[in-house]
């Protein structure tokens, strides 16, 4: 580890803690398993849901949300949406239709554990739950913020944001793809979840559409910064602590930004991403600091 | 025919009809199929979700919005909603590792049609699109209307609800059921989503939940009647006119109404819920007329 990414790990590492235990301790309620035959689909959820994954985006929410100042609890919660929309993506694109994956955050993925039906039902109810979560009058006082947080989660998460983007990975098993068509990829599968953990900061804080550019601007960068560090640690990176199967993009034959620039433009390309980034805070103070701890950790994890 | 069905059937076939037409149309523009490699998604959407089924959930909420002169074309959007949400989870639940059907609205189920990945991703695509639709101004002015509306189908669509349903279904062919049991699982399967689409003709109306219970006391008496009578077709109706395999309960082995009470007790259960369902409506007017329509429909129906 070099001296950067140590400074950057430890700097982050007591939020990412916090997040973690936070976000945890927020699904423990919600996902509190039923004494009844459902009991075995709330167990299944809890398994892929609680007690792993790095909690990036729950972080990036409230991170986002410190800068207008929104009380934590309630950032929180919008944070723990995003991230059941992302437990519930991973456990349906692992399934063995999708990518046929047997290892997620160190365990077996939950169609392994348990089996495939329930892990559709286990998909389902999560997607579900985000936005029970997000309309419940507990995450903002004004309904006109939940309403936006709806539809733009939504946006993101649907055909037009992440599931048209794993169409999109599906359908390049037949064509390769080159450098435009996989960013545009990437922006769907994984950028438009981080753009509206942003967003999501925003609308909360009540900023109206017209001033969020510089926001947007920030994911954007980052988003496509740390899919950049996810295709090179699915090159690089060690399976004890990716928590996933290695090599299995090349092993598929996909086209990734390190297939198509190589690993060192793709890093390059990866740290002018994230100064990019940065220059988007320049006009916020020290509120920012912890987008910028997020930023630099995007690129400079090993996990 | 019995004659008694034929006039059901006459009174409610023009309310069929258009909502057909209404629901089509919706989806036509919702579902547009962009340039791009997305198209596939959307072409599998349009293939599952336009020019089939009873539109029995939208015709629902248009005639709960109805009793409170709620405008017609957000009564659509709110009904278009519920549809894509009954849709995603026909598809789920079509899928091999799930219910594994071939045949679904007179043709073969979308994994069949195109492939387990994309009819996994149509599916996830319909269910956010449900809540984008919701969530949108358009349905109603009143954000405080919207959120509950998101609430409310998240619940029913969610663990708590529709996906629990399912889910206990998977289970029960490990233990036969018992009748409070099948009660219980049907309630939470099919019961759920037809209770919101009541709900939501109130909630669109702005009557306050205690103002409700006449128009949940229907919906969970048409909801059984409903499933009751899907039953009966199970057993008894044509292929050609359900659109999917029939008999397929009894070769799994799984408890229905039908094999728990026998054909003719079902079928007088039924109709008991129906004349009970109506004593709810008393004290509306003719408003109520479609939903009176409706309920003789839900067990008259050959299809």
């Amino acid at each position: 580890m070099s001296a950067a990414v140590e400074e950057s790990s430890r700097s982050l590492a007591p939020a990412l803690e916090r997040i973690r235990a936070d976000v945890d301790a927020f699904l423990d309620t919600l996902l509190a398993v039923p004494p009844d035959p459902r009991a075995r689909l709330y167990e299944a959820m809890r398994y892929a849901a609680m007690g792993g994954g790095k909690r990036l985006r729950p972080l990036l929410v409230v991170a986002a949300c410190g800068l207008f100042h929104t009380d934590r609890r309630r950032a929180l919660r919008v944070g723990a949406a995003v991230e059941l929309v992302h437990v519930y993506s991973l456990i349906h694109d692992d399934l063995p239709a999708m990518d046929d994956d047997d290892l997620r955050r160190g365990k077996p993925t939950l169609h392994r554990a348990y089996d495939e039906a329930t892990a559709i039902l286990a998909g389902d109810s999560l997607h579900a739950l985000a936005f029970e979560v997000l309309a419940d009058e507990a995450t903002h006082e004004d309904p006109f913020v939940r309403t936006e947080l709806v539809v733009e989660l939504a946006g993101a998460a649907g055909p037009a944001g992440m599931a048209g983007g794993q169409m999109m990975d599906l359908a390049a098993g037949e064509s390769p793809l080159d450098l435009a068509a996989v960013t545009r990829l990437q922006q769907l599968k994984t950028g438009a979840l981080i753009g509206f953990c942003l967003e999501a900061g925003a609308i909360m804080g009540r900023v109206p559409p017209e001033g969020r550019t510089k926001l947007r601007g920030y994911a954007r960068d980052v988003g496509l910064a740390f899919q950049i560090a996810d295709d090179l640690l699915d090159e690089e990176g060690a399976e004890e602590k990716t928590g996933k199967k290695v090599g299995k993009d090349r092993e598929r034959g996909k086209q990734t930004f390190v297939s198509l620039l190589g690993r060192e433009r793709a890093r390059q390309q990866a740290d002018l991403l994230i100064d990019q980034a940065l220059t988007y805070l320049e006009r916020f103070g020290a509120e920012a600091d912890l987008l910028r701890a997020i930023a630099r950790f995007a690129v400079e994890r090993d996990h």
